[in-house]
């Protein structure tokens, strides 16, 4: 019998240096929003999703090729980028062949150190992609980090709940010796009928930010599985749909 | 009307300078089984408890007090200690009135941190003790961290099922903005009717490792509520009852 890959959840960035990640595949999870909106364009035909980490490199890659430059901070469009973070910003007749360079708050933060720290491999998920990710870490039998980006550094609810989803589905073929990854597969089992209820009855922060800012919809829309059932794959500096 | 106190939970030690913490009553949490046994030895009568953050220290002390010299590295009394970390080691006519110097490889660690970072009040929490920190914390009306220690920074279940009894039973008195409370909450109330078939049944890390020593018994200790309902306060150094 072989012995299963080992399959690990961290809950915030400020925790990934606990983990020896260089034989691994490292599945970014920012739910609200930039993995879900990675997951749109990608599934919407974009022909590739530049991430970087600060807004002024967005900005001078926009001066310099021919791309959308898109990004938050704290969870409203950044100044001096063209658009932000919401799904709907990105349907196919906009997006196709296109370039996006994306920046977010803790995605991006994340995919980086994941790189710095020389993950195998990176993708990214997110409800809308929920089943390509499980298939691919069921195919792959490597070992896996579910990486929460949380908001600064803090755990969040809704990363949570995906990599509580992810578990949930493929742990028969994981070796799981891991509290945090019982904790989120408890979770998601808890709230998965209803996960926009479970969000708005709990201590969900960045929850209560987007809903502040009327962006019910786009909750949402990020809390459905496979609308956008594609794999964002990490490979030279850009995400782009896994070719397997 | 009068303004709620704020109520965090961290995780992680790893996790605690993304906290404000220097007006703030620091709960240390090492239910398995750091603050369990300092509840069980103030409770049955100990004079005071020092918690030291090496075995050398602790030994140092034994050479130059009275005093009971008690650790564990890795969940094993560690060399050159007398006791280990079982409550059941501490009866009342084996520590009454005396001294116990401890060491453990996650509570300790975590107190000092609390005490370098400026905490105001730090107390020591576990199920043995739930209701007196609970009713301590809602008298206090001062902002709440739950700390728990965790297993070498990681994330673990027993700590953070008490965070969610505290939460569960306390959190109508405090502005609770964070999801990792909502996160204990809601496993604390999924497991509460069988805390000790909920370790069993999950992924819970220290649990196994600990069952392995054959510690069910001390587990299943660990895990009853108000065995040993004093306040350890932390104060000139040393753990004593808290006096009011």
């Amino acid at each position: 019998m072989s012995k299963k890959p080992s399959l690990y959840t961290c809950l915030s960035p400020a925790l990934l240096h606990l983990y020896d990640i260089t034989d691994t595949v490292v599945v970014v999870i920012d739910v609200l929003r930039a993995t879900s909106t990675i997951a749109t364009a990608l599934y919407n035909g974009a022909r590739q999703i530049i991430p970087v980490d600060s807004v002024e490199r967005c900005i001078q890659y926009g001066r310099e090729i021919d791309c959308i430059t898109a990004g938050e901070r704290d969870g409203q469009i950044a100044p001096g980028l063209q658009y932000g973070n919401s799904s709907f910003e990105y349907p196919r007749e906009f997006v196709q062949g296109r370039t996006l360079v994306l920046t977010t708050t803790n995605g991006t933060k994340l995919l980086h150190m994941a790189l710095n720290r020389g993950a195998r491999e990176i993708i990214t998920g997110a409800f809308l992609n929920l089943s390509a990710v499980c298939d691919h870490l069921v195919a792959q039998k490597k070992n896996v980090i579910l990486g929460c980006a949380g908001w600064k550094d803090r755990v969040n609810l809704e990363d949570t709940l995906f990599a509580g989803a992810v578990v949930s589905r493929i742990r028969e073929h994981f070796h799981v010796n891991c509290d945090a990854s019982g904790m989120a597969r408890n979770l998601y089992e808890l709230a998965q009928d209803d996960l926009f209820g479970f969000m708005q009855h709990n201590e969900a922060s960045h929850y209560h930010r987007l809903m502040g800012f009327g962006l019910e919809r786009d909750i949402r829309h990020c809390l459905t599985p496979d609308l956008a059932n594609i794999l964002p794959y990490y490979q030279d500096a850009r995400l782009v749909p896994f070719a397997g």
